[in-house]
Parts: structure tokens; C-alpha cells; sequence
């Protein structure tokens, strides 16, 4: 089947594109020694999990719990770092079940999940690596100064069930080497090891070798790009993997073009660029601007656009935040030179818990 | 089971009030003699649809023909509204398909969306429903001139396949009455019956009868309510019926707590109030600003808290946007009294075609 014989709206992704790109940052952290660590938040698929793990990363980032149980069902019972405060009753037996079928490692900013951790590893007759999650700049989750983080990492060390493995941030510019240095440094007087200093963030991914400290790297968008990532340089617009296209439904004045692709397609996520706030990069258009939405309508203003799209014309679409987006569709389309090659389920989509 | 022992993040609905709400705006409509035509995009489940239709609605509004999918075989095949320019082979064969089974209408702004209804309805030996959307203010899809609606009818009402049925709008406050008057005393002039004059929004849903020319009127929000209709005293907060149940993750600083929803539970929809940007309103903690999130953490200023929450600690949160939140999930947990009543499959959730 042909690309051009999809109905949409629909979610595509291109296979040369993408393996380019898997390959690319692959390279640099081999050349790099730093593990890479794909966090599947983005794509939430088997198929490019697999083509990661295939390529030579150390393991997979998920953020919650039923991420990592689609991978360890789908037969990636790969090291699992799950980057995330991990608490309550239900929670913390699937961690444990995990935990008995693979290495996981889960992150922690506070002495009550800490303790949690403990009592159902313990429970369970299993062990949890925990790592202490540092605030490097996100003003997120994360502990505040390296004393904090000292005092979480001997909780850890000392707690039944758990066993501390080092420390993790997000995400992780060079400015942040002193930081994470301060930190392992006080972690060495003490005496306590950190095989694991994990950075992230596909925005400094390629200067992760400025922090030599770094053992591995957490990169989500890396596969895919987007239009933020267009704008800044580090993808090409072939790099731009993952695409919506769209079809033009309306023109009702000669300088807007409604698509049929609004929120609950594209995500309700913006980006603020020189034109203003924008929902997506229409490749055939880029003189249009994405400026607005509605839940299945697309609001385009096409007055600056020399030739206008017309009613029934289809556009390209690079969403401005593709980990949201993805999240919205129930499969991806995998098209090479235009021929769809596989469909992908989005087996993780919706896995909130 | 109680609703205390449900893993977090979840999405409840409380009964009682989405009952208190279905009579509620039923009551008014059917005292003002207007048709109640709900929109499923919001609640995306049968059993929701099942209840509108068992008040006395005369059928229901469908953005997309997934929805309208999901209804019929769900084995509600009512008369069905889809407002939207259906445009493309696929989708006009699965129309045809639908009007095989129920009563279809569907919007129409452009000859060119009229044209392809009119070619497929008539290879298909199907009669297909088409109103005119006229622009009402939103800026969107619609003809923006009576003569412009006065031309569309015409080529519908002489197109093989189709049957003229009045014109719809979105949204009609009461001072888009001037248009609506004008459009229908042309039409009336040029002979074009129109039994459908179709308002929307919950905004304005309680001042349709100001607007005595509707003869029907489509809403989505009403059942549910949401933080932007507590804002504008349309829901009181008992009224607002559908709730995220989030986790207390972490707390950082004095002043920030962070919770286990984020943009993928709560959409990334905000609402700009008083305080700022906003995400969800969080009704144990009034004086808490939800200012931001990542995708799977809720970034809460609780600064202005004199008790402030603990790790730990569970909180309902107000969605800002109900359509794509719910969306975001694959079940609604349906709670009385505190008590878990029944689990409703989102079924229309991601039906984008």
C-alpha cells in the first residue's frame, strides 16, 4: 500500500529516516563510552524498543510501571531504569513482580519512597536498584543539594531489599557537570559507590561527553525529531521522522486552512516560535502557520503562502512535541519511500500507571 | 471497592452529580421546546450516550464517523449529527455504510465536500442528511456570508443523494441570533425548508431559548462540567463530575508538590485564570496553583497552602478541558457515594477517523 492511500488523520513514521537517526546517536555514545538508555516514552512501541536494544543500547527508560510491563510481555525483558517516584500499595507489587523477571532500577527523591521501596522488596523477597534523582535545572522532582542527596543515598544503602547504584538528573546540560561532580564526590568521601550516573534529554544529548562522569544517557525524541528539534538545528527536516498528515476539511477565507487534525491528534501541546504560539511544521507549507486548534480541527493561516492549499489537499505534519502526540494514536503508520511497510500498535499508549 | 483503593493516577465521574446534570440541561431543553442533541466527544462511552438517550435526547452529536462507529455498534443507532466536512474515499464509503443503518446528517461548508457526499450517496443508493455550518463566531470551518449558505443549500438540495436539513453553528450565544434570522429568511425567500437549526456549546447551552429559531442544540461538557465551567459558575464544584485522582509524588521545595499526573492524564490543555497558566483546578487545596506539568508529572505551586500536602497523599484534580482529558484514557471509573459502581470503557477514545 501506498502512503497516499491512508485515510486521515494518521501518524507516520519514516523507516529511513528513523534508523538513520537510531544509528547517528548510537555512534556517538559507542565513540562516547557512554551507555544509551532509550527512554520509550516517545514512541511507546516494541518495534522501535527492539530496533534500539538491536543497535546496541545498554537497556530501556520507562517512566511508569505499565511501560515496562508491555516491554517485559512483548519479550524485551531488557535493564529497566524507571526514573520515577514509585509509591503506593498497587504500584509497588507489579515493581516487585518486574523485578523478578528483569534488572530494574527505579529513582527516588524523598525517604518516603525510599521506605516504600524497602517494605515491598523486602515483602517480596526481591531486590530494587535505586538511584537518588538530582534536580539539575527542571525545578521538577529531584533533591535540592548534594547533602540531601547523601543522606537519601545512605537511606538506600542501609535499607533492606534495595540496593544504591548512583544518582540521576533531568535533564543534564554540561553546566550541570559541577553539580553532579559536588555530588559523587561526597558520595566517594562516604563511601558509597554510583556504577550508575545517569544524564538525559535529547536536547543535550550529543554534548554528553562534556560530563566524563555520565556512565549512561536517557534520550527519548532522539528516533523521531520534531518541529522544536527543526528549529533548533538538531534535525534536518528529513531527519523529522514521525509526521501527521493531514487533509485540508474547510477554506472558509482565502488566509485560513482548517485540517483534520486538531488536539486529540496532534496533542494539545504547543511551541512558541517567531510567529507565535504553533501546534506543528507543515512541510509543504512552510510559510503557513499552525496556529491553533480545536479538538479535531486543525487552524491554519495560509496568507503568507504563495501557492494556498486547497480543500481535500493533504500535508505533512511534524508535531511540536512527538512524545504527547504519539500518545493520542492507537498505531503508527512505518512508511519507507513512500510504501507503508508495517503498522505499529501503540502498545504502551495510555499506560498512565 | 471503594474508590480509596484504586491505583492512581485514575479518572472518575461521579454519579450522582453527571445524573443531577443529564436532568438538569434535559429539564431546560425540554421546557423550551428544543431538541437536546448531546456530543459524545466528551465522555467518548455507550454508557453515558445510553443515559442522554434515556433522558430524552433526539439523538447525538458525532465529530468524527469512528464515533458514530462506536455507537452503532454499540447498539445505539440513533439519529446521529456528525458536523463536520467529510472528506476522502474511505470515510465516505464507511458514511454510506452508517446511513445504511440509521439516520445520518452530516455539515457541509464547501461545494467541494458537498460534491463528494452527493457522488458517494448516489453510488451507494443511500440518502444522506446535510446542513449547512455557517460561521458563528469561532473562526473556523462555516460559510461566513447568508449568501454563501443560500448557494450551498441550493447545490444541496440539487444534488443526487442528499437531502437539505437547515444549517448548524458553532457557537451560538444569543447575539448570533441577527445572522441565524437572516440565513433562515433567505433561505425561506428561495423556497429551502429547514427543519434542523442547530446551536452548540455548554457555554451558552442554559440561553439557547433566546434564540427561538433552534430547533435542536448540541452540547458535550454539560454532563461533566470541568474547571473553566466552576470558574464561570456554570458547574458549582459539586456539579463538577469528572475528577482525576492523582498521587502526591513528591515534594522537593516548601513550596512545590509534585503529582503522578501529568500532560498524559490531564491532556496538555490549560486555561489561563487569574493565577496563570493552569492545568486543573484541585479541590482539597483550593489555594494550589497546578501551573505546570511534563508528560507524566503535575508541577503544583502549593506556596499559598496554609496546610500543605504531604508525599503520599491522594487529590482530586478539576480537568481544564474534560474533551481531551478523557481521551488521554482507556476507562472511566464510575463512583457513587464513594463507592466504585461500574468501569466504562472510553470505546471512541483515539476514533480520529
Amino acid at each position: 500500500m501506498r502512503v497516499e492511500e491512508l485515510d486521515t488523520p494518521v501518524l507516520t513514521i519514516d523507516l529511513d529516516a528513523l534508523e538513520e537517526n537510531l544509528d547517528r546517536y548510537q555512534h556517538y555514545f559507542n565513540q562516547h563510552g557512554i551507555g544509551l538508555r532509550p527512554h520509550i516514552k516517545t514512541h511507546k512501541t516494541l518495534a522501535v524498543a527492539r530496533m534500539q536494544m538491536d543497535r546496541g543500547a545498554i537497556g530501556l527508560t520507562c517512566q511508569k510501571i505499565g511501560e515496562a510491563e508491555v516491554l517485559v510481555s512483548g519479550g524485551l525483558a531488557v535493564d529497566i531504569l524507571i526514573p520515577y517516584n514509585i509509591i503506593g500499595k498497587q504500584k509497588l507489587e507489579r515493581l516487585c513482580a518486574l523485578a523478578r523477571q528483569t534488572t530494574i532500577t527505579v529513582a527516588a527523591d524523598s525517604a518516603y519512597t525510599v521506605n516504600g521501596l524497602s517494605e515491598a522488596a523486602s515483602a517480596e523477597g526481591v531486590t530494587l536498584g535505586v538511584v537518588v534523582e538530582i534536580e539539575t535545572g527542571q525545578e521538577r522532582t529531584g533533591t535540592i543539594t548534594p547533602e540531601q542527596t547523601l543522606a537519601l543515598a545512605q537511606l538506600i544503602d542501609r535499607s533492606p531489599g534495595l540496593e544504591f547504584r548512583g544518582i540521576m538528573g533531568f535533564p543534564t546540560p554540561p553546566e550541570t557537570r559541577p553539580l553532579i561532580q559536588e555530588t559523587l564526590a561526597l558520595l566517594d568521601r562516604h563511601g558509597l559507590p554510583h556504577p550508575m550516573v545517569s544524564g538525559g534529554s535529547t536536547k543535550y544529548a550529543l554534548q554528553a561527553h562534556l560530563i566524563p562522569e555520565l556512565t549512561e544517557y536517557r534520550i527519548g525524541e532522539y528516533p523521531v525529531g520534531g518541529y522544536g528539534h527543526l528549529l533548533a538545528g538538531r534535525h534536518t527536516l528529513e531527519q523529522c521522522a514521525l509526521r501527521v498528515i493531514a487533509t485540508v476539511v474547510s477554506r472558509p477565507t482565502e488566509g485560513r486552512a482548517i485540517l483534520d487534525a486538531g488536539s486529540k491528534t496532534m496533542s494539545a501541546s504547543t511551541l512558541e516560535t517567531e510567529r507565535g504560539t504553533s501546534i506543528g511544521y507543515i512541510v509543504e507549507y512552510p510559510d503557513a502557520h499552525f496556529y491553533g486548534f480545536s479538538e479535531e480541527h486543525g487552524h491554519v493561516d495560509v496568507s503568507a503562502c504563495a501557492r494556498k492549499p486547497e480543500i481535500g489537499e493533504r500535508v505533512q505534519v511534524l508535531p511540536v512535541h512527538p512524545c504527547p502526540c504519539v500518545n493520542e494514536h492507537n498505531e503508527i503508520v512505518a512508511v519507507r519511500q513512500g510504501r507503508v511497510e508495517a503498522i505499529w500498535p501503540v502498545y504502551a499508549r495510555g499506560k498512565i500507571r
